[in-house]
């Protein structure tokens, strides 16, 4: 963000992996269409262009609570939308300079995000690394990496660490239908740092399951209740069910701003339901002329229907890798130990 | 087939739900093209077509053990594509009129499949049938209707067979990713039988099926083994555990022609891998122009790779409907009790 202006900046992720583009967003109506219509997207991504989009509206004098209420309007699952603008709004309202703290309170949050992901990439990595084997073969799905956050990512930051520290890795992506965020977004962010991987499609997971090819699975997260289940992008439920079936480690990552203590279990995380026209259509550069076209994918006639999300129930996770540690299984509740940002949530609505 | 001028006759499936259009095959390697560039696809189509394919060979004076090698090698995993060429080798093979009776025999092939499909449907009915609900709903896989088949087809048979009984049914159509056979073809085949369904991406299945929103999973087979372990479309595999996680019934359609004796398990069924580009490339029309476009769908830089089938063990299957009556999970290998064609295929080869 530009102080200056007010400006919000971010990578259109709806051109990628075609076109590299940064979007800048002049107010925070411009940062909430930019959420719904997912030019920004992913967990941390959405949480810290919420704070901005909070911090912009303070800063250009909007009415505040239209626009808290706006923003929260924009997408009803990740946790760390309400997370974001809850603590930017709280912050500022009870300053002297609200405008000045609305917009260090959002920058705040994005630097917290990039430490966060951090330090779970370290946590990450030591559960790759306790594999005893040349190559660690890692599932992922949808994207949750640096384009998903402010920085590192989460179930790809373990990835970019074993990267660094010579520990062979290599990554299925599936795809992540119907939007590609996976053969689109994961593809192209392991491609820029040059590591192996395979796009495959959704539905062939179980395949290379069965066949003991996968070693571990690594997702992200849109929000976590309190007895851990896990929302995330449509089709993590899946793997999660087929990992128990064929003895696959399956990890969540994320940063303790996903965790809703509110929420008291998957059942009370509200899943969005988007487009049909998402699963019916897909824009890509034509081959012939390279120009972005959209084609019909399925029968005219025929209606879709688009739950953006799932949920994983906690028996299915092997632990949840946060910044603050690695809650495991077997591990009784105990949030309290992991400190900070999971307390402080609690505090919050 | 057209016995006067050995011509093939059938529906380019690659077109649609597009276009609907005849393709033509003049002669056996036209034949073999159409099967492996899947202008004809689906188990039942697929073995009709060879056998059609072997009597052009016949009729046409070609190399006929070359024919049959080259028919063998277009695709490698439906069961029914070796069943149909042997069949109608052997009986012209040893015939005093070759020409005449390879197409009879290929003609016979054809027939039989269709009275196979339609007493599947009728098995496969008294399963929905049991279910005590107002509407039964389905969850299908890929294409495994009238367009995989001479006519009826498998998985889909029991569905028409309740709509001509006036058991409501509904059908959850999973895209079925790379080809989308799902979105394309068994939402069309549907749609033309004014059946309610709905297309899902392939994997939110779960979370239907965690919702209890799938009574039973029907999906066709490609080959299936002596232990009935069945290969069927990528995707099968995720369904099969799914439904074994969720309590829901999973069933396999298919003739006994699909049957591989010679076949101990699934591990002994080839997988046919195809090419990255079905992954990574889409067609449809562009809803601009509506002229069919070809584009990219992910990062151009990473490559996929392509496992057509998987293999479902035989512990997950319900039952295997086949038009000799169903094959219960429970009993033990009664094969010889089914009689007929399951027989006659243990001797082949």
């Amino acid at each position: 963000m530009n102080p200056a202006s007010s400006s919000v900046f971010m990578i259109n992720q709806k051109l990628l992996p075609f076109k590299f583009e940064i979007y800048k967003s002049k107010n925070y109506l411009e940062t909430c269409e930019a959420i719904k219509d997912m030019t920004v997207r992913g967990a941390g991504a959405i949480g810290s262009a919420a704070g901005f989009a909070m911090a912009q509206a303070f800063m250009q004098n909007s009415d505040i609570e239209k626009a808290k209420k706006d923003i929260e309007n924009t997408r009803p699952t990740a946790q760390n939308l309400f997370y974001a603008t809850d603590r930017v709004y709280n912050k500022a309202i009870s300053s002297n300079n609200p405008q000045n703290t609305a917009y260090e309170e959002a920058q705040k949050i994005a630097d917290e995000d990039i430490a966060s992901c951090k330090r779970i990439g370290e946590y990450g990595f030591e559960i790759i690394n306790s594999i005893n084997k040349p190559v660690v073969n890692i599932l992922t799905h949808c994207n949750a990496g640096w384009l998903a956050f402010t920085d590192y990512g989460t179930a790809l930051s373990p990835i970019y660490t074993a990267r660094d520290k010579e520990k062979n890795v290599f990554v299925y992506v599936s795809e992540a239908r119907p939007r590609n965020q996976g053969s689109k977004l994961t593809a192209w962010e392991l491609d820029n740092e040059n590591i192996a991987h395979e796009i495959i499609v959704d539905s062939s997971a179980a395949s290379f399951m069965s066949q003991e090819k996968v070693d571990l699975i690594f997702v992200g997260a849109d929000r976590i209740a309190r007895n851990r289940d896990t929302a995330n992008k449509i089709g993590t439920l899946d793997k999660a069910v087929l990992a128990k079936e064929f003895n696959i480690p399956f990890y969540v990552l994320a940063p303790a701003s996903t965790f809703d203590l509110k929420c008291k279990s998957g059942k009370n995380i509200p899943i969005e339901y988007r487009s049909e026209d998402e699963v019916l259509y897909q824009t890509g550069p034509a081959i012939e002329e390279g120009n972005l076209e959209t084609i019909l994918t399925g029968n005219l006639n025929s209606s879709a229907v688009n739950p953006a999300f799932d949920v994983t129930p906690a028996k299915y996770i092997a632990g949840i890798i946060t910044e603050n540690g690695i809650i495991k299984k077997q591990n009784p509740y105990k949030y309290r130990k992991l400190n900070g940002m999971i307390r402080l949530n609690q505090k919050r609505r």
